[in-house]
């Protein structure tokens, strides 16, 4: 069980099987540092090309494809005082006639202010003088290699994970992810200092940062796409479009879940699920978007 | 301000331009029976042909298009002891390899039993022998008369509302609907004894029941989609199919609303919904999905 | 077997149970005027409200819920010189971010030459001072009232048909559509002397017309979705969005064709749809998108 | 101006930045056999994984990000007479209710017969024993590597082309793709004998092949998507889910030749797409859909 504090000197723009650039065990945990969306860091100095350049990968030591890897969020801290956004909402989140009533998608900056636990504009227009929005920090993109010799995108996610830039991946929040290559290959980056649902800015408050994670090998559990936990709920993320789409990927992963580990059927699982379901539209703005079926602790505690 | 106890002796399966039950004015209270889904009443004896036969409509003195109609739902009492839902899940809310190993879809029968807030399957599969479910009712299907002529289904939904089949629009809530016909012409019906998000099962607990409501006139209101209220959030209900465009419509008209009442243009809107905005999948199984934009009250309090 | 001259005086923007303009029988054929989608006549004379203001109802004596009825388009001439477009493409038929670079969605007007068979605009820009479109008029509107009490609006489309803005129904084509209510109650309108696929501009060239008609009724013939046949294809029409559900509805009911009347179970229509089928996107622009699932009678002829 | 012919002994399951297999000359012809979708060979012996595996790439001398790669296909030989199918259509081109009534998707065999031009089923339910298909070669996966490190599976398509699965890539048809990397990276493969709109059963007749095909590079012709040209028409594809995006894509992409080639602004495109565009349905079943935009290129000759 070693901490490892690592700095990263290189950052990828794609998830796939790039070369470990550290290798680490089941139980350790590691403190990295991440850069903002765009490739800046800590300095506001531009160290990697955008979108969301990855820090990583770790390989974890006895992955094998079929066995999920457990991430432990415990920290996220900024380490920045300023974060960015853009105006305006994104094209596709309004109706196609109020698109040209928008306002051009310019850069916004933001305070972060960790001692008051607020971010504020720093040019706030005067309906919004006295308004910020606390920090909930988050990781917007992270992942394990796919299979295939795929290297896919950070622009966007799939059953690797990868951008799906959910609130629901704060602290003290366990994320699972289905290994698929030896060593898994895991890559983080894109925090987020606060965001809505949807990321309907098509940003959250962009930041450089530093978290902490410990990793856990689940061996021999099948996982179709990226689920989660935190503690009182439970959760499953499907990544694609429409929407239409990803609620069926999160919908099919949450019976697949309920059968593994509560010992429900179809029938069962529609009547917990029909009464309790909870679905949080992650992400409305990337290639892919990201529906998270949740299901509260609370609702199973009486099924064993 | 009169408090009718009304009692409906015909139903409608379509919203439209229907000779009015009942003529009531601004301030009005309404108490009134409503069918279960299929039609059956508080003695489980069939009364009107499904889909969602609606109570009403209820003609408000001096609504006219261009107005906005506000219903304050102040109570929904279970009638019945017996309320029902279907087995499975809806066929398009898995991926669609998943429908073949789905269940029929055969009819469940549940007990309501309100001294214990609880709603227990009748006959429960083992995993589910001590485990229920809250009654938390709600208003799957009620709206005002559309405008142009049409009467539309009661399956399905629009901007004049309809079957949104919205877990939020229960007790203690606030539903806003734009008037489109004078007299505005209120139907309600198909009250649920509990649903998850989405109706994913296609049904919430399905129940006779009797609700309570006050309508308040707002005059020179224009609402682009019906919105809502309760306590702590405000919200707005898109409906159209994909989930994509019912987010577009809700999305559109909370820009709306956020520009009527609190004065924001579209830049300080963005940054508001971009940290704030909550969406609920209020269902994902009706002709037209329907989604709702919510903002917590909380948000947008330093606002003003 | 009468040929009726009928000249309408009122006109419906919903397609719903209204009183029968004319009765007629099995057989008959209509020779019917109609105003184009903003209602005006032949003269440009505003004669009734639009959406596509429809001339009928005819009722077809015997036809019941559960017969088809066919309609042979036999003629549609065109009456006016000047039709109508709107320039710029629909906001929804090409990239958001390129919404905002289109231009304002003005009146357009083009001259109707059936000499030549041409039609041109009156004010050309000049790369397309030598270009012209020649006359293909079809009927952008029509169907039969639908069951359970509904009235819907001309803007949209169904199962019973409605503003399909298909191209594939012009002269010499048989449209079939499922009889919902007794005498089917069949309407039409909203000519267009051309279009592409998908009316992405929003209208075709919009005028007013005269179309002679022939019904046939089939008994017996249960119908889900608007059906079509002309010299070398048969093809079905499904209407609902996105075009995905469109282009579901419309295979589904291909598939019960080539059952009912080629005696083709799923797994041999599956070896002649997989290597056979067209789609045609009939309209991508109004509130339902309508997709024709098209196959030529040639891949059709060693099957019998 | 050489012609190659080129044996492949590697082949990828992803299209991206793999090295070389051989480099070519702006002008140079390629002859190349191609793997079926499963990876067997002309001696149907398994010489790849799937899906899809390519042959190549080819680096193209000269070609540099910002250029177009213009393939003219020449000739699609089958060199096997074996061809595969899968019984049943895709789940999700029929109504979900439809689906449990599916047959299960089976591989079924067919004899490809060249003398005859004709393709058959080994073993033909009785409906279909006098029933044929015509060879109609097509190249079902092909594309350039695209730009930021990505390897794309060869399962989906992309504005780099790859799986777009168009009937209408076939011999004689020029097809053009963005260049995105230095030397293009050109890959090629998956040839199906024939194939109806949609690719609806998942599948053409998939079968080994040998293609002919010329390179020619556009030096600065930047293109957002695939394009491609025949003796009567020009046409764009776009790839993405759900085909309202795909659609959305190809349309953007011909506004974009049409103002590139034909000097048409938005208004002047608007007319002549608004009445000649023909959208094709290349495929709906895999991850990513593709739509052709496509316009006759007599609907273009009055315009110079």
């Amino acid at each position: 069980m070693t901490h490892h504090k690592f700095t990263p000197s290189t950052w990828y723009q794609t998830i796939g099987a790039h070369p470990a650039a550290l290798t680490i065990r089941d139980g350790d945990t590691v403190t990295v540092a991440t850069l903002d969306a765009n490739g800046y860091d800590v300095n506001n100095d531009l160290k990697a090309a955008d979108p969301n350049p990855m820090s990583g990968p770790f390989f974890i030591e006895g992955a094998e494809p079929g066995d999920a890897l457990a991430i432990d969020i415990q920290k996220i801290t900024m380490t920045r005082r300023m974060g960015w956004t853009r105006q305006g909402l994104a094209w596709h989140v309004v109706d196609p006639h109020e698109v040209r009533g928008m306002p051009p998608r310019e850069k916004i900056f933001w305070d972060i202010n960790p001692q008051q636990n607020a971010i504020t504009l720093q040019k706030p227009p005067p309906a919004l003088k006295n308004w910020s929005v606390p920090i909930v920090p988050m990781i917007g993109c992270f992942g394990v290699a796919p299979d295939g010799g795929e290297a896919i995108s950070t622009a966007t996610s799939g059953r690797h994970g990868g951008n799906m830039d959910y609130r629901g991946f704060g602290e003290n929040v366990t994320a699972y992810f289905p290994v698929a290559v030896p060593g898994a290959l895991f890559f983080l980056g894109d925090v987020h200092g606060a965001q809505g649902d949807g990321e309907i800015a098509g940003t959250g408050i962009e930041t450089s940062a530093e978290i902490t994670f410990t990793v856990r090998l689940v061996k021999n559990k099948q996982l179709g796409w990226p689920r989660g936990e935190n503690e009182t709920s439970i959760f499953t993320v499907g990544n694609a479009r429409p929407l239409d789409q990803a609620l069926q990927h999160a919908t099919t992963e949450m019976l697949a879940w309920l059968a593994q580990d509560y010992g429900l059927d179809k029938v069962a699982a529609s009547h917990v699920l029909g009464m309790n379901v909870r679905y949080d539209v992650a992400n409305v703005f990337n290639p892919a978007y990201s529906v998270a079926c949740r299901v509260e602790k609370s609702a199973l505690a009486a099924l064993k």
